[in-house]
């Protein structure tokens, strides 16, 4: 297996490299310029509780594209995408529980499955580390940190559940810089929902994650909560939907669309 | 002396009543809508290195305009404005030292004196207030705190010292609104400089303002730091040329400019 990327790897590059387990790893990083999505592939009968569950709860989770039931594309965000195959690793619930990681669903698709891509972090973190910030997570070669917050999702239907946020340290003016920069991509997330207070949001003990790795809060420094794309798993526990398929932490779908497209100014 | 303004006044009715005599007090919440300016007033021989200082500070000193030598108009900022009669009280200053407070400047005006207006932050609290943020310091009728902090400005010739800055408290969310808001005015200050962590700029003691009036800070907000208009002051008294005239903190040059035009999108 050849791990090794092309230079300037495009985001269809890399699907073809994942369709044919050539890259069964996180994307983080690769394919840079191109926009990840979180994903929620879910039965038609609730399908339309989603779409508006998304709606109602758009800073963990802003709707990229959602496909027609029964069909693995998702023309609008790339080329030739088959939503069975194109993602390194996929986590498969039923009834709410975590049953296995799979690296490929075809065996499990079904012909009223409705994808939903949202949008992720990677997506803004381009453009904080382009303008010089430091991201100590990256630095360290460890996952974001995310909590599931007391902050309630509002409900849609059978969806409800709390919001999971994933935490990122910056010292004053840098935090002021981040709040700025990811202020101009609503698409992923779009501005912090929360800084400074972590009790106020239900996160007791920064240490304690409950999915990624902790980061290291500096005293000096001031940790910012963003809302995050593995709050459709949060839900997905909460609410107990019969059947679910999301990606596993970490492991997005890559798209053809490009980041800086995602900004509003 | 008849105190009641006149309903929807603009910047140059009010601007005719304190010509007149008619209002002497703060400019705080008059004239809505209209930009408000700190004031330097510098002898010509400084200006060329006052006017590259403001470029060199623009958090604290966004200047918005200047005057030609010895002319007590400016016409980039409204209609028949004359300096020396239309703002409501001035500060003195000899060598750096403060020498009295006047109501007029008339009498000590010189042909050679330049006029620099400055940015004020009565401009961005209007969109804030508009957008359902409270700030205490209106809500308990008090002027803003304001803390000479450690951060230097940039010097330019004679001119250096210590950056102003004013301090409002948010709750968390509220704190990140604040600044998406205050980032669409860089005319005006444009986003905080700090939040947080008052020590890292020198500040030991929320309560020990450096001018204004001290605000109180809840154990859920967050202290937010913007750059102040009263800078130049402490610029003067550091750099002590030898005759200043600024305005009194609060008592501003009302313009006949629009603060919404202000903002960058």
């Amino acid at each position: 297996m050849d791990h090794t990327p092309p230079l300037r790897e495009t985001g269809y590059d890399l699907r073809q490299r994942i369709r044919r387990s050539a890259w069964t790893r996180t994307t983080e990083g690769l394919a840079p310029g191109y926009v990840q999505a979180n994903l929620a592939i879910l039965p038609r009968a609730l399908a339309p509780d989603f779409q508006r569950f998304c709606a109602l709860n758009p800073k963990p989770c802003p709707l990229l594209a959602s496909s027609e039931p029964g069909d693995p594309a998702l023309p609008g965000l790339g080329r030739d995408i088959d939503i069975r195959t194109d993602v390194p690793r996929y986590r498969v619930w039923r009834a709410g529980e975590l049953v296995e990681e799979v690296e490929d669903i075809s065996a499990l698709w079904r012909d009223d499955l409705v994808t939903f891509a949202i949008g992720c972090s990677h997506s803004f973190e381009e453009p904080m580390l382009a303008d010089g910030l430091r991201l100590r997570h990256i630095e360290r070669g460890h996952p974001v940190s995310v909590y599931y917050s007391s902050i309630p999702c509002v409900p849609s239907g059978v969806f409800h559940g709390p919001m999971a946020v994933s935490m990122r340290p910056f010292r004053p003016a840098d935090a002021i810089r981040a709040i700025q920069i990811t202020s101009r991509f609503p698409a992923v997330h779009g501005a912090p929902v929360h800084l400074g207070h972590p009790e106020q949001i239900g996160i007791q003990d920064l240490a304690k994650v409950d999915d990624g790795h902790p980061t290291e809060v500096m005293p000096d420094e001031i940790p910012l909560f963003w809302g995050c794309g593995v709050t459709p798993q949060t839900v997905v526990r909460a609410s107990r939907p019969e059947f679910c398929i999301t990606h596993a932490p970490g492991h997005m779908l890559v798209t053809d669309l490009l980041n800086s497209r995602l900004s509003v100014f």
